[in-house]
């Protein structure tokens, strides 16, 4: 039995996959004449040239633990960004892009509640698991015309167990 | 003295300035296999052939009471959205696009603590004013080559007050 258990996410070891959109890290810039700090351009949303980035809201539901992760997913035509409304943290599990991962190849992170994610264009990843509170995100991903998400399933056999 | 009262931040009132943020009004869709439920789409970022959506972060300090409102903005290379990260209201100041709009000309709106704004390219509008508690932000806007602001001032006898 396969188990996988998260690591702390941090913009360095999520950068094969994507952006951590966090503040920490990055320097902010003045903006509105005092009256606010901006951290600009955190993550670049990519989309093929028919497509537009679009803003969503997912509400996620509490997730039991342990959970077999029997599917992962990859958007070829761009990249999606999920970034928490609450202050809880998810478990985000990835793997490169191209080919369909192995089930050893596969990556969890868990954020720190306050950390976005963003995949970039063609990366496989499991779905969002939100274990610890059911949840909302602000979500940004391509939007237009054609099929924008390949599956991969995993036999019951070889998937994953995510556990904490 | 122009003084200017909020209203109530409705998707009708704003839509010949842009879109509301909210779930509120839009049937969901469900997500990963009934674990989710999604609002796809709420927002689509416009941007000119060079540019991307980016999405950034903002913290914006709190904003005394009634506040003077001496300049407006605008963006003629994308639209921009402005999404609260904190379930705190914010008082957004808009006026259409094309010339720089007289003060009588500007419609303030008070959000209900979750929606989110999206401003259409090139619509002028103020400064997001957050004058109840100081507040976080999640930003999508358009990034890439070029000047993306002009600004608009009004004399200090012309310039609109804000307050609730």
């Amino acid at each position: 039995m396969l188990s996988l258990q998260p690591q702390p996410l941090t913009a360095h070891d999520f950068a094969p996959f994507g952006d951590v959109i966090e503040t920490d890290g990055h320097p902010p810039q003045d903006m509105n004449y005092g009256m606010a700090l901006r951290w600009p351009a955190l993550a670049r949303i990519e989309t093929d040239a028919e497509g537009n980035a679009c803003i969503g809201l997912v509400h996620a539901r509490k997730y039991p633990l342990p959970w077999q992760l029997r599917i992962v997913e990859r958007h070829p035509l761009g990249s999606q960004a999920f970034v928490p409304l609450d202050d809880t943290p998810f478990i985000v599990v990835v793997g490169s892009a191209g080919d369909a991962p192995q089930p050893q190849q596969l990556q969890a992170f868990v954020s720190n509640g306050r950390q976005g994610i963003h995949y970039r264009r063609g990366v496989w990843h499991g779905l969002l698991l939100t274990p610890f509170d059911e949840m909302d995100f602000l979500v940004v991903d391509r939007c237009g015309p054609g099929d924008n998400c390949e599956e991969h399933r995993y036999s019951e056999a070889e998937a994953p167990w995510i556990q904490v």
